[in-house]
């Protein structure tokens, strides 16, 4: 897909397997040599390891935290939203994503990537046991890039 | 299950076929009897139709709407709730019911259907095509009072 | 002014005079004699005040909640809506309502009142220490009913 | 102050006075030349005028937007958020910031002053006719440099 905006959304759980967690790091990573910006939910887990890999490589990270103090924001956060509008805050980083990644992730993540379905958004899947008609199971973080043009 | 608060939320689409408007006319009507509060999103398809099988028996709905004014509402909702806060206020409707009902219903209601596993809370599915693990698929309005206490 | 929809936003702080919690409870008697369905933030003070008198009257109140919990609303609340985004669903209060009332009330009340009359809203103060122009100070609660067709 | 995140929130009108938004957009250049990210409402008048400023002295911007799509935003803007949730994003404005300027401005910024100010925020105003217990009125931009540590 075309990237308007320049961001990609990462979406996942905050207590992923340590595979899952290395995954996101190494997404991280890819995205930020990329030059692509990451919105995230900005807290621990995948939020994290996505920020981490993000930071390794001087990406920019921004994360949208459900409380209403950026002091909640994990490490490698660039810039870090306070909302203050808890679990609501989820659907903001699919409004203002380009298109999404979900790594592993459970019932909140599936309730993000349904969200992002129902936006007419692209939602790639690493790692993750949820297989719904429209998102696309990928196997390696280096896939994403086939999807980017 | 229990019901602390004696509130049902109804999830489903904005154009859904006639047969699940149908549907969820009856289960207005269901609820309704047995004196139950429905919370719902307060506009057309679903909405509209649970608002009305309520208002045949003088149940009680609450349209939790996602625009800043309460003339958005169908014409069957008894208190209408303007959020201004768009499709976040989804989460508002899965909040504040003791468990959930989702009537046919796309992504948008997958998402919400996921959000409210999530949380912990109970989702019976009529009529939909979704099958996630968790929540449960009965093929009757009238069977959903077996799963009230 | 014309109530529309029958219903009466109540806003104030949590911590107010003995006084103020007084001309509430007042405030809620003669709201609910008039068959006013009253919107509020659902928690202490002011909040419990207006939603006590109502409860007196027999009146309904519907408090709109910060926490993702009904559970939180003080005991006199006819129908509780968890919101769980914070204080940001002060405005859904405001957005909810024909007009406001305000009673006592902090810089937090300050920030409704002027949210309400950006959106073109009519706000009655009692016992309020702010005096913005576009806002109506009264000294009895049963001033209200002069401003209600 | 002390700024913990280096961050400062904007506030002021869609419909600035044309020298409100020279007052802006110097403000802008002020806090980029001082490295300090802005946050804003990422619409026009104001909100455009002091990214504008941050544009021309190369400094970042985050604009906070009431839609649900980037596109939205003025040109100026480094990176969008697409909230979604109409004006409930002016508190996440706030509460993202380590302080906040107001600039101009009618009701709806006198709702976001007195909402900082309920947060204990400290708030600047500059061209502003309010004038509320706990704000500072300043005349020039550059004064804005003497409440930075």
């Amino acid at each position: 897909m075309k990237l308007k905006n320049n961001t990609v959304g990462v979406l996942g759980a905050k207590d992923p397997s340590p595979q899952s967690y290395e995954i996101a790091v190494k997404l991280g990573n890819i995205l930020a040599e990329r030059g692509i910006t990451v919105i995230c939910g900005g807290l621990s887990g995948i939020m994290e390891a996505v920020a981490r890999g993000m930071s390794e490589k001087n990406g920019v990270s921004i994360g949208i935290l459900p409380d209403d103090s950026p002091e909640t924001a994990n490490q490698y956060i660039t810039y870090k939203i306070a909302t203050g509008i808890g679990t609501a805050r989820n659907l903001i980083i699919i409004n203002s994503s380009d298109f999404l990644i979900a790594v592993d992730g459970s019932y909140g993540t599936l309730s993000e990537i349904a969200f992002a379905l129902s936006k007419g958004k692209t939602v790639l899947a690493l790692n993750c046991k949820w297989k719904i008609e429209g998102m696309i199971n990928i196997n390696q973080p280096e896939e994403v890039l086939n999807y980017i043009e």
